[in-house]
């Protein structure tokens, strides 16, 4: 399994992604799941991947192998001139991998099965999030609900939904996110520490703010006790039911 | 779907059901999901259900309809002697519903997919938890897990690792409880309101302490935003993460 999560804010983009990748229970490894294409000043585009990992690599390698290798005037990730142009040409690879391996997938009784969260900002545009879909088709993020989840995002959802807002800064957005991961981490062994994070500030065009949390840093470590505590107390403090 | 909690404490038991059933998001009702079957003094057994509502309503009755037509030196829910007997009763229902109706079922590709949470005390034994599968088999809850769920049963998790303890109160349990049915109803629309709840005392031998709650309870109303709003704060007090 994996988690991912990827929110839009009026200040910008934060992108979060496990590590954890498994054949099974008994063989577990860990995998970058957060794929970055930077031009300072002109883009950033970020993938998070969860599914099949041979597909999501795929998928990545040939969306970055197009950059150096595609004809004249086939737009690649670092050409295109929107993100809904980067979203359908993820969109695309992914029928090229189905079109490749699918075949051979459905004969072995596995799965093709992927979704992907694309964000960024390419100059000229707004920063945008969008959802892809095993068919290559995908959403986009509107005003109502400011972010995305795939994976594993059950256990991580509520909060979330209790307390994601637009106008959130991006460094609380990442105590959400981290808060996230953390009722999951807890709660399904198939997602798995390193945590990949970016935060994209709006027209910066710049993908430096990026970190992976190990298990012993200590700002996790202190929020994941905080939130523990905090929700302990929170709880103490409640009244009982009284039947 | 549904959710429904078992919890059990050093003083008891406590069971949560929702009463939300639907075929497809366009057809949902309300249904009784927490059945009771008392002899003052002697035997309170608890049934919570979930999956397919006709496979659980035949289970329930079977179960119900034996206790009064059953021949001579069979037993019974009213009869059996441990808490034991009484899952292997509700196991045996299970695989007779499936006799009758799995070929259907399958036929007309639906699933034969239900599980149950039983718990009760019978003079003579400790209180006891159980689950029980569509295959008519089950497990018992030992020391370390105090709790069992069904059906939609990851937006609500989280809270029960966090704050799960077997020497907490009754009063204490059900609070946690609806905590956990308040995260879960906010993510899922096919969990819904009202909830029943039952606290057993140990010992008591009695189901006095039912309750059903609904939308507008006022002591739900209050733990919900109690809960979200000591949430808000206790995020709003952390650090944000500074990149």
């Amino acid at each position: 399994m994996t988690y991912c999560v990827g929110l839009k804010l009026d200040r910008g983009l934060v992108f979060a992604a496990d590590t954890r990748t498994n054949a099974g229970l008994d063989n577990i490894a860990t995998f970058k799941k957060l794929h970055v294409w930077e031009e300072r000043g002109d883009r950033v585009i970020t993938l998070l991947s969860a599914g099949n990992l041979a597909v999501t690599q795929a998928v990545i390698s040939i969306l970055s192998e197009h950059i150096n290798t595609a004809p004249e005037g086939r737009p690649t990730l670092m050409s295109v001139d929107t993100m809904f142009q980067a979203a359908r040409l993820v969109g695309s690879a992914v029928r090229e991998v189905r079109a490749i391996d699918g075949e051979a997938l459905n004969a072995n009784a596995d799965n093709f099965f992927v979704t992907f969260i694309l964000g960024g900002q390419i100059k000229g545009e707004e920063p945008r999030l969008f959802q892809i879909y095993s068919a290559g088709n995908f959403i986009e993020v509107g005003q109502d609900t400011p972010f995305l989840q795939i994976g594993e995002h059950k256990y991580g959802k509520p909060i979330l939904d209790r307390v994601a807002r637009p106008d959130m800064r991006l460094g609380e957005g990442a105590k959400m996110i981290l808060l996230s991961f953390d009722s999951t981490l807890r709660s399904n062994l198939s997602v798995g520490m390193p945590i990949d994070l970016l935060l994209y500030n709006k027209d910066s065009f710049s993908a430096e703010r990026q970190l992976r949390i190990q298990q012993d840093d200590p700002y996790f470590q202190k929020l994941s006790k905080g939130w523990s505590d905090a929700l302990r107390d929170a709880f103490t403090d409640m009244d009982p039911l009284d039947v």
